[in-house]
């Protein structure tokens, strides 16, 4: 049966790596249709909004999300619900996508491209399990006047116990199936929503007598992150820290044009994209990396169609190309967009 | 006129840095007098309160205070009010301490400390100006129950027009004083605090020509710290990205425990403290590095008594005793605390 994948390729560089993406799938020789819809300023330009109703209805309608990036300076003085962003929070928010999966792994041949020592960076194979429907992201949030009379900006974070226990299932789930540790990330030094996450995360370490747990706080973990990355196999934290740590990570191996992402719901349905976003200073220069896209796209078969060993066999071969010297210029070297594809293509 | 300084020296490896701070502003010459009080920790088991009355007043009367660190797992379960990071804060709020300090730079002979290349850790030489307080740390912040009927945790993040002034104002200056580029990081792209917050600070920078501003969302500001520390001069954040960015950008130039922080009021008055916290892990063992005591005690004669020579003296001191191979266990060597104290105090 064919499975549909709507590709959502979105602003800048998004659709230039998304393309290759989709060039990719097409290889592995599956039953796959494409459906493309805009989304980001590319939604707002052609119909005023930034997630078209049309396109949420196909993101639902498909068997997995296949994203680019969303974001364009020029609809930055926009109201915030108009602006790209909002196309990337609302399909995680109406897709109910609680769960970010974050890999980094340091790969063969890049040990030179990390702004880490080689021995540090080479020992990095870490998962961040994010969790993306909750936190500072969605609370209640606006402007109001301070007792003082000041304008204020404000914005509520919080989480439940549902909401972590979910997620925190994901992380130690995760950890099993991998190295068997876990680190969940928080402030709760400070915060009663991480107080609370410390909480409920400790509470189930009883259920996963497997799994070593232990906590850092954000501050702590941004510079573990620094100073010995590979003592990490599965972080859990939430929306905000997730979004700062797993950033910070993938610099660590050297490049963000190489991070790929997917973002699951309860039932395994999912978008996948790159964790760079749009890059509009290389847009449209056939510049950027599409090796994030390519392995958003093994996760996508991965996880929401069961296609393990197509996946495996995408990762292997941009592992390949990269070990062979095949390098865009966020890795030091010249190759355009579809050049470095035409790399992995090649490796299958 | 004797000056005088309280001594909160905390708990954890507090009073080992902290006396060591106190001996080398003894060996200064200067008019100084000490007075010593219990905080955090220790506080809570001289009196019931991890900030004393007795302590708050002495540092409210003393001309600036010299802190060491608190916390003390010990006490992790009482409840938030009662823990030892109560008393930091607590102090931070009643002293109207909103400006903090925090300066990283790589001292020369540690190129091989840092866990990024050489040739990345040697060009930082940066400024973090964190606000202290105010956002998620001091908002309404407890326990509640979902609409779905889940216990939840919950704060809330805000800050005003001018607590974003006052501090921006801060960075402002400092980065005309330093190499004229000011970086202002928050997370405007989803948080109505951090859209205030980049408003206030863009129209300031009419006042400011002579600087460039440029902005950063946090989880970029985080990556960048990473890949290349070098562009920044000064960095002006929030409270709670300030906490994350500069333990990560303390652990660039290779040791948490080389950084000093001074925490200002609007009148210079201030409280002056290692970064690094309690490490009760290697507390009352003599192996904690005292540089970032000291260097605290250096900038606490340069902001709040006006001896900016003696401070000088203080810092080339330290660089020359780093420069020359001395080394606690954190930078690699096995000098004890109190020897590597000696190292800087033969270098005066
Ligand atoms: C674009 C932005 C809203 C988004 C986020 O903060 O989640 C991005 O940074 C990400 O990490 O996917
Ligand atoms: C101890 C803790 C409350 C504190 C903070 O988060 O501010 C510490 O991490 C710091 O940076 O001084």
């Amino acid at each position: 049966m064919t499975k549909l994948i709507a590709v959502l390729a979105g602003d800048g560089i998004g659709p230039e790596v998304t393309a290759e993406a989709v060039r990719v799938l097409q290889a592995t020789g599956l039953d796959l249709a494409f459906e493309e819809a805009p989304v980001g300023g590319q939604g707002y330009r052609q119909t005023g909004r930034p997630l078209p109703p049309e396109t949420l209805a196909l993101a639902r309608r498909a068997d997995a999300v296949l994203f680019g990036a969303v974001g364009d300076p020029e609809f930055d003085a926009l109201e915030r619900r108009l602006r790209p962003e909002a196309a990337i929070l609302g399909i995680r928010r109406e897709m109910a996508t609680f769960a970010n999966l974050r890999p980094a792994k340091l790969f063969k041949g890049l040990e030179d491209a990390s702004a880490l020592r080689p021995e540090v960076a080479g020992a990095i194979d870490l998962l961040i399990v994010r969790e993306l429907n909750g936190d500072v992201y969605f609370g209640e949030k606006g402007f109001r006047t301070s007792p003082a009379g000041h304008r204020q900006g404000y914005d509520v974070m919080s989480y439940d116990e549902a909401e972590v226990r979910r997620i925190a299932a994901v992380g130690f789930d995760a950890a099993r199936r991998r190295r068997g540790k876990l680190c969940s990330v928080d402030k709760a030094n400070v915060l009663e929503t991480s107080q609370l996450w410390r909480d409920v995360v400790s509470a189930m370490a009883a259920e996963y007598p497997d799994v070593e747990l232990t906590h850092l706080y954000v501050d702590n973990a941004a510079m573990q992150l620094v100073r010995d990355p590979g003592q990490f196999d599965v972080i859990v934290t939430g929306n905000l820290f997730g979004d700062i740590l797993s950033d910070q990570a993938s610099m660590c191996v050297g490049s963000i044009g190489l991070l790929p992402s997917a973002s699951l719901d309860a039932n395994g349905k999912g978008m996948y994209e790159p964790i760079h976003g749009s890059a509009p200073d290389i847009a449209g220069q056939g510049k950027a990396n599409p090796c994030a896209a390519i392995l958003s796209a093994a996760m996508l078969l991965r996880f929401s169609l069961g296609e393990g060993e197509a996946a495996d066999r995408i990762e292997a071969a941009v592992a390949r190309a990269i070990a062979g010297g095949a390098r865009t210029g966020d890795l030091g070297g010249t190759l355009s967009t579809t050049a470095m594809a035409d790399a992995v293509l090649r490796e299958m």
